[in-house]
Protein backbone atom coordinates (compact mmCIF):
# COMPACT_ATOMS: atom_id res chain seq x y z
CA UNK A 1 0.00 0.00 0.00
CA UNK A 2 2.71 2.00 0.86
CA UNK A 3 5.78 2.85 -1.26
CA UNK A 4 8.05 4.70 1.01
CA UNK A 5 8.32 6.76 4.16
CA UNK A 6 7.53 10.31 2.51
CA UNK A 7 8.52 12.27 5.08
CA UNK A 8 8.83 13.07 8.99
CA UNK A 9 6.67 16.27 10.35
CA UNK A 10 9.15 18.10 13.02
CA UNK A 11 7.40 20.49 14.76
CA UNK A 12 9.49 23.83 15.58
CA UNK A 13 8.90 27.22 16.77
CA UNK A 14 10.84 29.13 14.84
CA UNK A 15 11.35 27.78 11.17
CA UNK A 16 14.68 29.98 10.35
CA UNK A 17 15.76 29.15 13.76
CA UNK A 18 15.72 25.55 13.00
CA UNK A 19 16.56 25.62 9.70
CA UNK A 20 20.31 25.63 9.96
CA UNK A 21 20.49 22.30 11.95
CA UNK A 22 18.98 20.40 9.28
CA UNK A 23 21.06 22.32 6.26
CA UNK A 24 24.44 22.41 7.63
CA UNK A 25 24.69 20.33 10.39
CA UNK A 26 22.88 17.44 9.27
CA UNK A 27 24.08 18.12 5.87
CA UNK A 28 20.03 17.86 4.23
CA UNK A 29 19.50 20.18 1.04
CA UNK A 30 16.76 22.61 1.56
CA UNK A 31 13.86 21.85 -1.54
CA UNK A 32 11.02 23.84 -0.60
CA UNK A 33 9.04 26.26 1.81
CA UNK A 34 5.35 27.19 1.77
CA UNK A 35 3.14 28.48 4.01
CA UNK A 36 -0.04 26.07 3.78
CA UNK A 37 -2.82 28.44 5.32
CA UNK A 38 -5.39 25.61 5.57
CA UNK A 39 -3.14 23.80 7.74
CA UNK A 40 -1.54 26.76 9.76
CA UNK A 41 1.92 26.41 9.31
CA UNK A 42 4.77 27.63 7.42
CA UNK A 43 6.95 24.53 6.08
CA UNK A 44 10.28 23.60 4.58
CA UNK A 45 11.21 20.75 3.13
CA UNK A 46 14.59 19.39 3.73
CA UNK A 47 16.01 16.35 1.19
CA UNK A 48 16.86 12.58 2.47
CA UNK A 49 17.23 10.50 -0.43
CA UNK A 50 13.82 9.95 -1.78
CA UNK A 51 12.03 11.35 1.29
CA UNK A 52 11.88 14.55 3.30
CA UNK A 53 12.11 16.03 7.02
CA UNK A 54 9.51 18.77 6.89
CA UNK A 55 9.71 21.61 9.54
CA UNK A 56 6.53 23.11 10.29
CA UNK A 57 6.31 26.43 12.50
CA UNK A 58 2.63 27.59 13.61
CA UNK A 59 0.94 30.53 11.82
CA UNK A 60 -1.00 31.66 15.00
CA UNK A 61 -1.61 30.41 18.85
CA UNK A 62 -4.56 28.95 18.28
CA UNK A 63 -3.16 26.43 15.48
CA UNK A 64 -2.88 22.83 16.24
CA UNK A 65 0.86 22.96 15.94
CA UNK A 66 1.12 25.98 17.99
CA UNK A 67 -0.99 23.77 20.75
CA UNK A 68 1.45 20.54 19.99
CA UNK A 69 4.02 23.04 20.85
CA UNK A 70 2.69 24.20 24.42
CA UNK A 71 1.51 20.51 25.30
CA UNK A 72 5.07 19.09 24.26
CA UNK A 73 8.06 21.08 23.11
CA UNK A 74 9.70 20.63 19.75
CA UNK A 75 10.13 17.22 18.36
CA UNK A 76 8.59 14.83 16.10
CA UNK A 77 4.53 15.75 15.15
CA UNK A 78 3.95 13.67 12.11
CA UNK A 79 4.80 10.41 9.81
CA UNK A 80 3.91 10.63 5.99
CA UNK A 81 3.28 7.43 4.37
CA UNK A 82 4.19 8.17 0.80
CA UNK A 83 1.46 6.14 -1.73
CA UNK A 84 0.88 6.65 -5.64
CA UNK A 85 -2.55 5.95 -5.33
CA UNK A 86 -4.27 8.05 -2.46
CA UNK A 87 -8.01 7.35 -3.13
CA UNK A 88 -7.45 3.72 -2.92
CA UNK A 89 -4.79 4.04 0.49
CA UNK A 90 -7.53 5.85 1.91
CA UNK A 91 -10.27 3.52 0.64
CA UNK A 92 -8.13 0.41 2.22
CA UNK A 93 -7.54 1.76 5.35
CA UNK A 94 -11.42 2.67 5.96
CA UNK A 95 -11.99 -0.81 4.75
CA UNK A 96 -10.02 -1.83 7.40
CA UNK A 97 -11.62 -0.02 10.08
CA UNK A 98 -9.19 2.69 11.04
CA UNK A 99 -10.60 5.93 12.09
CA UNK A 100 -10.17 9.22 9.72
CA UNK A 101 -9.32 12.85 10.28
CA UNK A 102 -9.68 13.23 6.33
CA UNK A 103 -12.53 10.98 5.18
CA UNK A 104 -11.38 12.68 1.38
CA UNK A 105 -8.10 13.47 0.35
CA UNK A 106 -7.03 17.79 0.27
CA UNK A 107 -4.26 19.76 -0.92
CA UNK A 108 -1.08 19.25 0.43
CA UNK A 109 2.16 20.97 0.40
CA UNK A 110 3.76 21.27 -3.14
CA UNK A 111 0.57 20.21 -4.63
CA UNK A 112 0.40 16.92 -2.87
CA UNK A 113 -2.53 15.11 -2.00
CA UNK A 114 -2.96 14.20 1.80
CA UNK A 115 -5.24 12.66 4.05
CA UNK A 116 -4.55 12.49 8.03
CA UNK A 117 -5.73 9.20 10.42
CA UNK A 118 -7.00 9.59 13.46
CA UNK A 119 -3.80 9.47 16.22
CA UNK A 120 -6.30 7.64 18.09
CA UNK A 121 -6.77 4.93 15.74
CA UNK A 122 -2.75 4.68 14.89
CA UNK A 123 -1.06 4.02 18.43
CA UNK A 124 -0.46 7.72 19.59
CA UNK A 125 1.24 8.61 15.99
CA UNK A 126 -0.07 11.10 13.60
CA UNK A 127 -0.06 9.45 10.20
CA UNK A 128 -0.49 11.14 6.84
CA UNK A 129 -0.86 9.21 3.54
CA UNK A 130 0.18 11.62 0.58
CA UNK A 131 0.40 11.34 -2.89
CA UNK A 132 2.87 13.60 -4.24
CA UNK A 133 1.92 16.18 -7.63
CA UNK A 134 4.09 14.20 -10.24
CA UNK A 135 7.48 15.19 -10.77
CA UNK A 136 7.89 15.35 -6.50
CA UNK B 1 25.43 12.32 4.28
CA UNK B 2 22.28 10.74 4.73
CA UNK B 3 20.45 8.38 1.78
CA UNK B 4 17.06 7.63 3.33
CA UNK B 5 15.20 7.76 6.23
CA UNK B 6 16.02 4.68 7.18
CA UNK B 7 13.01 3.81 10.17
CA UNK B 8 11.24 5.85 12.35
CA UNK B 9 10.92 4.19 16.54
CA UNK B 10 7.38 4.26 17.49
CA UNK B 11 6.98 3.64 21.25
CA UNK B 12 4.30 1.02 22.21
CA UNK B 13 3.08 -1.02 25.95
CA UNK B 14 2.71 -4.23 24.07
CA UNK B 15 4.12 -5.69 21.21
CA UNK B 16 1.70 -7.62 20.54
CA UNK B 17 -0.84 -5.41 20.41
CA UNK B 18 0.11 -3.08 18.17
CA UNK B 19 1.24 -5.24 15.42
CA UNK B 20 -2.15 -5.92 14.35
CA UNK B 21 -2.57 -2.15 13.04
CA UNK B 22 0.61 -1.65 11.19
CA UNK B 23 0.81 -5.30 9.62
CA UNK B 24 -3.05 -5.77 9.01
CA UNK B 25 -4.30 -2.70 9.29
CA UNK B 26 -1.79 -0.27 7.01
CA UNK B 27 -0.33 -3.31 5.39
CA UNK B 28 3.56 -3.68 6.47
CA UNK B 29 5.00 -6.74 6.37
CA UNK B 30 6.61 -8.24 9.37
CA UNK B 31 10.47 -8.64 8.49
CA UNK B 32 12.18 -9.24 12.44
CA UNK B 33 11.74 -9.46 15.78
CA UNK B 34 14.33 -9.24 18.56
CA UNK B 35 14.90 -8.21 22.06
CA UNK B 36 17.86 -5.74 22.09
CA UNK B 37 18.62 -5.75 25.96
CA UNK B 38 21.74 -3.21 25.52
CA UNK B 39 18.86 -0.41 24.48
CA UNK B 40 15.80 -2.29 27.04
CA UNK B 41 13.70 -3.29 24.49
CA UNK B 42 11.71 -5.48 22.30
CA UNK B 43 11.38 -4.97 18.99
CA UNK B 44 10.19 -5.62 15.54
CA UNK B 45 10.67 -4.51 11.86
CA UNK B 46 7.90 -3.70 9.23
CA UNK B 47 8.80 -2.58 5.72
CA UNK B 48 8.19 0.62 3.93
CA UNK B 49 9.54 0.48 0.81
CA UNK B 50 13.23 0.74 1.43
CA UNK B 51 12.03 1.85 5.09
CA UNK B 52 10.36 0.62 8.32
CA UNK B 53 8.37 1.57 11.10
CA UNK B 54 10.31 0.23 14.06
CA UNK B 55 8.08 -1.01 17.17
CA UNK B 56 9.83 -0.76 20.41
CA UNK B 57 8.24 -1.90 23.77
CA UNK B 58 10.32 -1.74 26.84
CA UNK B 59 12.06 -4.83 29.24
CA UNK B 60 11.18 -3.32 32.41
CA UNK B 61 9.91 -0.14 33.94
CA UNK B 62 13.47 1.23 34.62
CA UNK B 63 14.22 1.11 30.55
CA UNK B 64 14.12 4.68 28.61
CA UNK B 65 11.62 3.21 27.00
CA UNK B 66 9.23 2.66 29.78
CA UNK B 67 10.29 6.49 30.97
CA UNK B 68 9.31 7.96 27.56
CA UNK B 69 6.11 5.87 27.76
CA UNK B 70 5.39 7.26 31.63
CA UNK B 71 5.80 10.87 30.29
CA UNK B 72 4.65 11.24 26.66
CA UNK B 73 2.10 8.15 26.36
CA UNK B 74 2.84 5.91 23.11
CA UNK B 75 4.08 7.29 19.79
CA UNK B 76 6.68 8.78 17.78
CA UNK B 77 9.88 7.87 19.62
CA UNK B 78 12.99 8.47 17.26
CA UNK B 79 13.86 8.81 13.77
CA UNK B 80 16.79 6.81 12.67
CA UNK B 81 18.69 8.13 8.78
CA UNK B 82 20.61 5.59 7.40
CA UNK B 83 24.14 5.19 5.78
CA UNK B 84 26.52 3.33 4.23
CA UNK B 85 29.67 4.61 6.39
CA UNK B 86 28.45 5.21 10.07
CA UNK B 87 32.12 6.74 11.19
CA UNK B 88 31.99 9.15 8.70
CA UNK B 89 28.51 10.18 9.22
CA UNK B 90 29.45 10.48 13.17
CA UNK B 91 32.79 12.37 12.41
CA UNK B 92 31.01 14.67 10.47
CA UNK B 93 27.91 15.65 12.86
CA UNK B 94 30.76 15.80 15.67
CA UNK B 95 32.61 18.16 13.47
CA UNK B 96 29.40 20.20 12.93
CA UNK B 97 29.32 20.91 16.51
CA UNK B 98 26.53 18.95 17.20
CA UNK B 99 26.44 16.83 20.47
CA UNK B 100 26.30 12.92 20.74
CA UNK B 101 25.16 10.53 23.10
CA UNK B 102 27.49 7.58 21.33
CA UNK B 103 30.86 8.72 20.59
CA UNK B 104 31.41 5.09 19.02
CA UNK B 105 28.80 3.27 17.27
CA UNK B 106 27.58 0.41 18.87
CA UNK B 107 25.54 -2.77 17.60
CA UNK B 108 21.75 -1.99 16.69
CA UNK B 109 19.03 -4.43 15.64
CA UNK B 110 19.80 -7.00 13.34
CA UNK B 111 23.69 -6.38 13.23
CA UNK B 112 23.28 -2.82 12.02
CA UNK B 113 25.74 -0.42 13.61
CA UNK B 114 24.57 2.87 14.88
CA UNK B 115 25.11 5.76 17.19
CA UNK B 116 22.74 8.57 18.58
CA UNK B 117 23.06 11.87 18.65
CA UNK B 118 21.25 13.94 21.93
CA UNK B 119 17.80 15.30 21.35
CA UNK B 120 18.89 18.70 23.23
CA UNK B 121 21.07 19.06 19.99
CA UNK B 122 18.42 18.35 17.48
CA UNK B 123 15.10 20.55 18.65
CA UNK B 124 13.81 17.20 20.95
CA UNK B 125 13.86 15.06 17.90
CA UNK B 126 16.09 11.74 19.21
CA UNK B 127 17.79 10.96 15.85
CA UNK B 128 19.63 8.13 15.45
CA UNK B 129 22.62 7.27 12.77
CA UNK B 130 22.11 3.58 11.15
CA UNK B 131 24.57 1.65 8.96
CA UNK B 132 22.57 -1.27 8.08
CA UNK B 133 24.29 -5.00 8.41
CA UNK B 134 25.10 -6.02 4.90
CA UNK B 135 22.35 -7.27 2.97
CA UNK B 136 19.42 -5.26 4.73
Amino acid sequence: MFGRIDHIGVAVADLDAAIPLYRDQLGMPLQHRETVTEQGVEAVLLGVGESHVELIAPLGPDTGVAKFLERNGPGLHHVAYGTDDIDAALAAVRDAGLRLIDEQPRVGIRGSRVAFLHPKATGGVLTELVQPAEGH
